[in-house]
């Protein structure tokens, strides 16, 4: 099958093995695939991944157990082994021996087919559209800061960042009744905010008032600083990107403002799938480009640019 | 009077001007006070202090209202404006406009006197002698973990550093139940949280399973790394320390394993006075050693050695 490979230098497409179904795992014939910042900062380095990219995708199941077959489905891209003290927990997400599609030891989605355990599969609503579905892992991860937090109404709400996270972040916390506002560096990434009623400046014109909860989501070394200034006294911040994690970072107002940093990775795709389906999180005005797998490493260099949102990669 | 001063350069007893009391303030005759690891730091310059050093201390009211003279108390550091939103809040330790004595915009209680508003005095019971009386603010410090944080009679504690701060935060939260773990480089040190039935142990012989909560009290710059490593996914981090905060620091496993990184600062003096009160927490193991005012300056050069505990300040 034609396949989007990483081999340590290049990404290129490429004949892969077809994937075949084991026990308790399906193959999944990918319709669209979207591409992740964490794909591009996989083929920096990060994590030493090796193999087929990509874990956020829509498709339907060919081989498996027959209650899944022609399914239309998407996956939860961490795979537990099911026995370590993370699994026993319930934590599956945070299993110590993990496997993550496109990630960690695992090839991904941007591929003709993909095999995932069936536990990971969840059926997308007849009334989802293969471009909504492809958004619910991202849109799962921002759900994720409403499992950590309770959010509530008279909370003042700060989203550094209109990046697809940033979008996804404000969007998900706008339901919440909080007042939101995001800040960021391209009118047009803003306006899509403001056309959802969500309160979005550019950078300079950010609130002098500190928030109750800040959302880093900017993606850039400089934004845990930023983030940490944001933040009133006892105040909470989620920290989304792995990028403004690294570096020179000072930690003595986190301690002096005893500052809550909480760290937000992947979320459950129940609250994404129920969001897209009742139509109260729109994903629609985030697609920035469509490029066929053929040309799928062209999709990358299309993700790079700066002020792209989502690159879907057609896989069909 | 005799107070240590500190003019940027040098910390020495001199002649200062005795304090006197204002609208809402009083005067109070110190007794004894305590090193604090801050106030070494602050000889190095953090917050660029200048004026008397000291923020520990048991004194007994010399001017101020009726109801307060001749008292024997101690008194929170946190100096509030009563008007910002944080004391409208009522976080009046996180006053926007606070003075901090002996720390910021504030003279301390290296001194035989020293101006304290009456809001912030708490009357000592009989039964707590002064040499127990004089560790309730860092034991505040110790339960304001409690605060931030519901630790559960269930949970594995960790607890890295065997100096001042970690004994009172493992006598804490050792107090609630739980499995409680410090980590230290000092056996005589460890030996004292043995004595109390508390688990202690060497660096080298850490326990090899992640903890729930872990609390960062190395006062190193290498402590904060340890302290992620040692943390379960979902877990959460006690910062404790400005020092292990600055530097070179990776927050990535932060947000892959959503650890809560919890800044912790000051305390409310009420449970600490309680639990001296009551016996709960025993505090006269920690003395390490005892020098009169007039010596302060080499009560500094003795708590800077290695393997130190409370060094204090006899002002009677």
């Amino acid at each position: 099958m034609r396949a989007l490979y990483w081999d340590g230098s290049t990404a290129r497409v490429t004949d892969r093995p077809d994937p075949t179904s084991g026990p308790g795992t399906a193959v999944v014939r990918v319709r669209l695939a979207g591409v992740c910042n964490t794909d591009l900062e996989l083929t920096k380095g990060y994590l030493s991944f090796r193999g087929v990219l990509g874990h956020e995708f829509v498709g339907e199941v060919l081989e498996g157990p027959d209650e899944w077959k022609g399914k239309r489905v998407v996956g939860e891209i961490n795979f537990p082994c099911g026995a370590c003290q993370a699994c026993a927990r319930g934590m599956k997400r945070h299993c110590a021996r993990r496997a993550v599609m496109g990630i960690v030891d695992a090839d991904g989605c941007f591929a003709e087919r993909i095999e995932v355990p069936v536990e990971n599969l969840h059926a997308v609503p007849a009334g989802v559209r293969d471009e909504q579905a492809v958004f619910v892992e991202p849109l799962a991860a921002a759900f994720e800061i409403l499992e950590q937090r309770h959010v509530t109404p008279g909370m003042n709400v700060l989203v550094l960042g209109d990046g697809k996270l940033g979008q996804l972040a404000a969007q998900v916390l706008h339901t919440t009744g909080a007042s939101v506002t995001v800040v960021g560096r391209h009118p047009d990434k803003l306006k899509k905010l403001e056309r959802r009623g969500i309160d979005a400046v550019l950078f300079d014109q950010r609130p002098k008032a500190q928030a109750d909860l800040v959302v880093e989501a900017t993606g850039s070394a400089e934004g845990f600083a930023l983030a940490v200034q944001s933040t009133r006294p006892r105040g909470t911040l989620v920290l989304k990107s792995t990028v403004a994690a690294r570096g020179q970072v000072d930690l003595t107002p986190v301690v002096v403002n005893e500052i809550e940093v909480v760290g937000s990775r992947c979320g459950s795709f129940a609250p994404a799938l129920r969001a897209l389906a009742a139509g109260t999180i729109d994903v629609m005005p985030l697609i920035g480009g469509r490029v066929p797998l053929r040309d799928a490493a062209s999709a990358l260099e299309m993700a790079q640019k700066p002020g792209m949102l989502k690159v879907l990669i057609d896989a069909s």
